[in-house]
């Protein structure tokens, strides 16, 4: 049976979704190429290249349901060609005349290049649809903690203060990008194929352009305007993007699963009801949908390059690239919708703890204020010197510190309580608006 | 002194270009970095934050000339940090007041995200220019060899004719949507930062976002509208472009040096007078530069990975990723430099033998018309056997097949040879045309 | 059901072998897995830890058979827990006490990491099998082929003869030293993991490591003697070895891809009866198996970079790491399966052709022969640019060559002839007797 | 002039040592080629193939300091050939006679594949130094802190007490494999290569094999028995090692990482006296070398792969797998020698806090304690769901969990108590003794 454990009843849902399997899995890609090939057939009919009748009885009769898939899987294997199997099982279920007119003049990658294509645009559509839905439930975080102050991070060690409401507008800024990107790149990839032997169309003659066109925009799919057969920048582009987008979603996994180890608490992923983290640490309450964001992306990333490399094609055909497509292209779009799915799980269900937040904010944090109001009184470098040496004495307070420069003698103590008292976030408000405003415009 | 062979004496020219080398070597770097300083002096100024004396002073004397480097470098490895070093130097070559107002409130990552900006903008500009010329060498390769006849092939197997005009043309349509994406993607990369500690600006209180929006528009950036410190997706996508371009002109590269075999012989790159192939074979022209495109894009393939991993930074600056960046994103840059002036050399010297082609596409090639004409007789998978069996027994030239048809009869002698007078490559033709007519618009 | 083509009724043959497949379809995994249990209670029995009667009904009753599939995958998904399901699924087989000590004190990762070990152990007898007969097979071609003459290609010119046999034995001593690798890499792949919550093995008390002891034993696995629950190395040597494994089938099917190029000629891999090349192109004989190898050899890299990457981890147990191991090991020892089975196809039935081999083997390929002489006798540098000048006038023929040399006095004639008769190829042959001895002995 | 930042006068230090920056630089680089010529013309000498006093003037006069390195690099250029500029420039410092036996026969590979012989020579041993001192640091650790008791943490989360001592152990643990591996491994890298143009050593006649066994011994490398031009699987299992060992440094260095947040406070990386964290704030103490750890890992998997791709090589040279190694080989060298640098400083310096340890291992982690007492009385499942149950109430502290037992009636004080009391870290003290055991053996 299936040895991919990603495909196994058991941890499927782990690599994929079940929207996602209903595109990828055997019999819908094999649905799916009948209708490529039903679409071929009316489309040639429509042009005189082979009998209506034929087109017709295509439409109807080539059916998954009406195919015997052992024989088309013992075929394939028998003649060692993609879809020799296929074709010899089309063979059985039409009449005799419409099973001289499947397939007519088209080749595999015909088939699977337009399927890819159909895929392409259907991923890019859950896709666009995930990505706009987890942006709204980022803006969303971002207006509801736009003024919740928490330690900045840098280097793992916390520094100045922030907001968690700047911190989810970065992740909706970087996904709104993202969806971008899609729009741009959408009318580059949902394409069809058709090319023949070589790419020249030879088999249709001078009909064989306005075939391809024909059949394209039956398809919903844009045209191409030429074979582009070992031309595989559309794929590599493709998959790169989710995998881009993978990584997105693993950076807000990464945050996730960091904050909330419990010495830190600020943040929790959703509790799913039922689950169980541990069995021999009952206590234990782990981030393992943040985690697994992180995992997905790993995999997503490692497809994305295979697919770059796929790009380097010999001739008018290399299967070394095209067969690994076939491998890498759906699984870093299976990896993508399980980690779409997830995020959207944490982004919309996130627990967020501003007193814990705040518990994390020491006073020491407010020393970049400090450094900014002594600059502009001695300098950047001076002061700078100056608060190098006093923090080296000691970890400081804002009295403390307050206390040290006023007998040092470079500030009044009402001097050294306005630069604490400003707020170090307001800018952080500023941009959370605008990212806000910009998102839901 | 350096211990990368690509940046040696010796060697550094297969491994970049002056034009890049001018972009990234120290001495440039520093000369922008402290380009960003001043731009960022004279902002600051406008706005009323650091003198305007200050300003100009630093403008004026903050150039890499005056730089104690040796001290520089010194004091970078001592402090161990990024700047500090080159700050220390700046002390000394300025007066008394701008050494305060120098790298005022501005963070590592404010200088070295802003240079990236204007790396990426820079370098986007000689892609573009190259990738343009590339285009229209290929184009004019394909118009050219619009019916120049030779074999395709798929799998490395001659099957059906092609010609090379057509093979121009998938070329320059692949570089043609990489130029396309340049476009798109312009907008995302060409963007400053300036983020201060943690991201929140908080060193210029309320003036950040108007600092931040007058340094960009001084150094021809788009503003950002939010600090990106750890959203590195437009660095993912900027490497992940010249990687692909790369692989373009790698696989450009890999039919010439393929083609080249001379027991080919269909294509040459372009001798260059002077060139040694190999000291113990003098007889030998190798492709050598065909070659080294793969070389140059399995290196940049490699960093452009590294570039998508580093989208997964933590909290609000991730040294581990950015400072990967440090390293993969100028060597896609340079690697790409050569690629493209290598593969410029190569498609506007490309010597094309139309003999050899012609000579390598055997009668057999064309079956393929004769499958068409059965198939519209007989139906196409009756077709597809019949051929089958009749090739099994011998390979065919056209009069052998002609003569077997005919004995089958299935066919007659002019029907027969009507078909093999079609034209196979008609169709190619019109593909040519759309090609160069949509790159010359 | 499966979403993946690798795992495909149609297509599963090109990405693993049923040999392979029925180690890690899920079936066999959780009968792995059972067994693993029962060992563990048999051993736990044996040291006291539980009742002897429990033990016994584990190992009678603990049947992949028995369990229902449905409720474990069921319960899997509600809990969130990789082996909640099975555990539950467990509970309903066995009786009221063996139920209470079944998969007792043992953690997830002890079993599937155990199950690692095993898989590691009994991958490797079963590559350790192929690649010896790849060898045999290759040594055979060598001694058969000793001194069948070729072109000696660089940079995919031909420039001076070498042997099909060297060609062949360079080939086996790669293979060879992978054997020796297998050899070297067993010990330390092939152990066992019983490590507990957080590596203590605390739920034991002192018994942990005379039961670790046991269950190792008991499997035929090494005792890793330290708990290895982040410490990835072993994965990852073991998935970089069959990724090494799928290269160096991928250089041999590169070879016969390009020998087997019509204007070559030099080889073929086996025709498999019944297969078809093209279906538009019947005439066709593809290097399918051949150029398979190069998409299984890119695919498995990518899963061993994966493994690479997931070394490193954090703390006590690291679920990003890991769990992307659960999908890379199987899916690179899989594909490590069909390129050995494969390969074996190709190497065993290689048809080589001394003739084409010695008509693609010019005259002017003997020129490194002249070049020795006359470096012999004017030095090297010098009679390197003699014929460089030479050989730029005209390609040379022996004759001609000859001919030109006593005209410009350099040497007489019988002195050019006997350049020209030296056995190019002798020492080619002691290099392959060196193989061959070692391999045979 | 290098523009790698890599290679910067300023930056330099991050990406290497000046112990492997000298043996990669240009000037080392060749010196180290030198050498080989010297010693393949003492070698040929020695056979008779080139008169004693060219080998003895070779010998004695080309060293780097005669060449004119502008000549050398600007004959490189002009004649598009690895090493012509290099005979060039040797022509020029030897005597009339010598000059016409330098490089004698042989090819670029000879040169730069026994150049990486020897540098895969000289880096193990480094490598072997470096780890050995490292492994001896962490055992160091690990028996000082084999009591220590600290929070394991799974998933990011604390569960059951171990020590510091064990992970330290884990740590040396797969140290320890790798310099297994580097024993392994070394007999089938330290090789010299002597192939000539094809591989055969035509050139040498009958004396080739005898010369490649007299040029090795001369360099202290191994005979490889046989040419290994396209043979690559020695440059990357050397490459994949060191990834792998810069991949263990990272694990260290990221668990310093994590620990030294403020919230957890476990350990330090060492101070480096004079060193600033940041500029603007200026009480940060960043773990700065820990975190660069995994950027070298990063790159230095990057590289890893390029060497692993390059082993499906071509015919008998290809230059697009051996001129990525020039780029990709010394690059993980010098990553790695940086890592190993950086991971002793921490190593060695590592403040570890066992107070803070203690702090951080609250009381509901010994539930673990309990599950195992609690299973030996009512079984394990029955004991875990009863934990669960409890445990979901409310956290638990060692006595509010033992008051809740007495209360449910499942166990009374005394039993809990004992369970409690029980040594948690008993056995990953007997591990530690293991692992030191056979460390310090």
């Amino acid at each position: 049976m299936g040895a991919r454990l990603s495909d196994s009843p058991l941890y499927a849902h782990l690599w994929g979704t079940d929207e996602l399997r209903a595109i990828f899995d055997e019999r819908s890609r094999l649905e799916s190429w009948l209708d490529i090939l039903a679409a071929l057939a009316r489309c040639q009919a429509g042009l005189g290249i082979i009998p209506t009748a034929a087109a017709t009885e295509i439409t109807q009769r080539a059916r998954v349901d009406a195919l015997d898939l052992d024989l088309v899987a013992a075929q394939t294997r028998a003649t060692g060609h993609s879809t020799l199997g296929l074709i010899n099982g089309l063979q059985r279920i039409l009449g005799e005349q419409a099973r001289e007119y499947v397939y007519y003049g088209a080749t595999v990658q015909d088939l699977t290049d337009t399927w890819f294509g159909l895929v392409m645009r259907e991923v890019s559509r859950i896709v666009a649809r995930d990505t706009a839905a987890i942006e709204r439930a980022l803006l969303d975080l971002a207006a509801r903690h736009r003024d919740t102050r928490m330690a900045g991070r840098t280097h793992g060690q916390p520094g100045a203060p922030t907001t968690f409401g700047l911190k989810a507008a970065s992740w909706a800024d970087e996904i709104h990008r993202h969806r971008e990107r899609l729009r741009h790149g959408g009318p580059r990839w949902a394409v069809g194929q058709l090319a023949g032997a070589v790419g020249t169309l030879a088999f249709f003659g001078a009909d064989g352009p306005r075939l391809r066109a024909a059949l394209c925009a039956e398809l919903g799919l844009a045209d191409p305007g030429i074979s582009w057969l070992t031309a595989r920048d559309r794929i590599a582009e493709f998959g790169h993007l989710l995998a881009m987008i993978c990584a997105t979603l693993a950076r807000i996994g990464a945050e996730v699963y960091e904050l909330q180890r419990p010495e830190i608490g600020e943040l929790r992923e959703p509790a799913t009801p039922g689950a169980v983290s541990s069995i021999t640490m009952p206590q234990k309450r782990n981030p393992e949908l943040a985690e697994h964001l992180d995992t997905l992306a790993r995999l997503a990333r490692s497809s994305a390059t295979v697919l770059l490399e796929g790009m380097v094609g010999q001739h008018e055909r290399d299967g070394r690239s095209w067969k690994a497509e076939w491998i890498a292209l759906p699984e870093v779009c299976l990896l993508t919708g399980a980690a779409l799915q997830s995020a959207r799980t944490i982004v919309t269900g996130l627990e967020v703890d501003p007193a814990a937040m705040l518990r994390n904010l020491p006073d020491e944090q407010l020393v970049e204020q400090v450094l900014a109001g002594l600059s502009a009184q001695l300098g950047k470098h001076r002061a700078q010197q100056l608060l190098h040496e006093v923090l080296r004495e000691s970890p400081a307070t804002g009295e403390s510190l307050q206390a040290r420069l006023v007998e040092l003698g470079v500030a009044d103590a009402a001097q050294v309580k306005a630069w604490l008292d400003r707020d170090p976030v307001h800018v952080a408000g500023l941009m959370i608006d605008h990212v806000v405003a910009r998102g839901t415009s």
